[in-house]
């Protein structure tokens, strides 16, 4: 092959919000597969709140991404050319194909998607690990019972929109918590939601208080800092605190704001414990398949903020930390 | 009777420390029992973190201590006259008696202490509520496994000296925090911790990583502040940080700090929970009679820091914030 492969390079390890200059746009020769290898061509990116981390030096769950190296991103893409015998070319696979237009995996490190199950972005989505996070920390971690209050923060984004739908299947009471009208109109025309606080314009205590009257039992968080600790201050006895992610933290120039009120916990005897999808892998199947039938028959929504262009890469990334996406925020990069 | 009942009432809601003026030293009669009830002589008085938060206005676990009450407080004391058919006088019995030397209290409010099994301030210590609280505590919420590491904060105190040495019975490694080289020295030498660390003079996050290089798997903590955050960043995947208390941050005049380092608990798959001894209530006395046993076979040291006189209260009580208790603090009130 003679084609380019585009793509994006961390450049620096960004102070507070990731800035054009963080990346090397870079082009490439396209890889070869080796045996045991596939050749994909990338067509959907998932933007994560989980990149910013990536970005940054130091211990987590994953290593950083180095410099110089291509940005991780989950994504997925057509397999042009196969040296593993289960899959060929034509095939849709997801993988962590990075921010680029052509990757090269091994067989064992890619799923099959099924493009007749439902449209590629909500492989990224609803039934990718967006929606699995959304799954397994909400039944798993949160252990929502029948009549118990359920709120979660980030609630119009990719997960929130997903542990909301999936508590009233539950027969829960759901809030959410989200940024705006449009959003919170969203949340309890469009998907259900028994009530939405908009935390731009609403006192998020007393907002809570009032739609949370028996207190909360279940608290999926997302965005950590001040919704976090107004949510900790209403819990119900023995309430469950999911931690996901702390999208309002992820850029800060200053230490990470911590939550004042954690001793709700003792007054409440609550707990709060985080979580990764990637332990529920031997689960992922049974989640998708039960996914998969929510959608089939209207029940959950899956919903996608495509924007086009693998160039727009750091622009679009912001809107998550801009709180502009609407859904499931996915760079679409080949037709 | 004709004797006099000394007693300590909240004067006003303490900013910052409490101070003299906070309270008011009254002299009352001594009250008659009415049927149901005893009249008890306070003897030993249990002095407690927790009296800390009882003092503040606002929702807990209990309603505060109203202005122009008795201050609350556990006590154990001799029954002087009984109208309750399972009592005599004679008999020791532990209660909330409050700070004051006597007390009235229904038969089904107390507790029966026999002398026997041990000195009675232990019933205020160790086979009391703040062992109890180390023990459900650690073993129901800690769920430590023989090889894991324990670290206790407030380690050379009532409660955190009973989980460290409860977790060595329970075949781990026991790391101890404590303020000053007395303490600390106490705890390896005297108790058979692994290692102490002093965190006056030392700087937590090495002293950490070098006494627990397999991480912590389960972190117990009295303090809150700096030194939780420092035990979050150590944490073993899937630790369990049980939260007993915060007495680092009960004197704040600002808002209580919280853990920077909460995410440690995505990072690491672990939980945060905290717990009341009170919900264990049908297991203490299976509880007392196992510690009575260790401490019986010299497996437990049981460390009373006792302090005479009532009218020292006010000033006693800041021992425990200036880290000047040894043990329990108790307060000795007749002979």
């Amino acid at each position: 092959m003679s084609a380019v492969n585009h793509r994006f390079e961390l450049a620096a390890r960004p102070v507070g919000l990731p800035k054009p200059t963080d990346w090397n746009y870079t082009e490439a020769a396209v890889p070869e597969p080796a045996e045991g290898e596939l050749l994909v061509q990338v067509r959907y990116i998932s933007l994560d709140p989980a990149m910013r981390g990536w970005m940054n030096e130091g211990r987590s769950y994953a290593p950083p991404v180095g410099i110089g190296e291509v940005m991780r991103a989950l994504a997925i893409g057509r397999v042009l050319e196969s040296k593993h015998p289960a899959f060929s070319p034509g095939d849709h696979v997801s993988g962590a194909f990075g921010v680029q237009e052509y990757a090269v995996a091994r067989g064992e490190e890619v799923t099959k998607v099924d493009p007749q199950v439902a449209p590629l972005p909500v492989f990224l989505s609803t039934l990718g690990m967006t929606g699995l996070t959304a799954y397994f920390g909400l039944l798993d971690l949160g252990h929502p019972q029948p009549g118990q209050t359920v709120v979660v923060s980030g609630a119009a984004g990719a997960v929130g929109s997903v542990v909301g739908q999936i508590a009233k299947l539950k027969d829960c009471r759901v809030v959410g918590i989200a940024g705006g009208v449009d959003k919170c109109e969203y949340l309890t025309k469009e998907l259900g939601f028994d009530a939405a606080i908009d935390y731009k314009s609403e006192d998020l205590g007393p907002a809570l208080r009032s739609a949370c009257p028996d207190g909360i039992d279940v608290y999926f968080d997302n965005v950590g800092g001040e919704i976090l600790d107004a949510a900790l201050a209403q819990l119900a006895m023995r309430a469950r605190v999911v931690i996901c992610g702390a999208i309002s933290q992820y850029n800060n120039t200053t230490p990470m704001r911590g939550p004042s009120n954690y001793m709700s916990l003792l007054v409440n005897r609550a707990s709060m414990t985080g979580f990764l999808v990637f332990d529920f892998a031997a689960r992922y199947a049974e989640a998708i398949h039960e996914m998969a039938g929510w959608i089939a028959s209207g029940d959950l929504t899956s919903r996608e903020d495509i924007v086009v262009g693998l160039d727009t890469f750091p622009d679009t990334l912001l809107k998550l930390f801009r709180g502009e996406n609407h859904g499931k925020l996915v760079l679409a990069v080949a037709e």
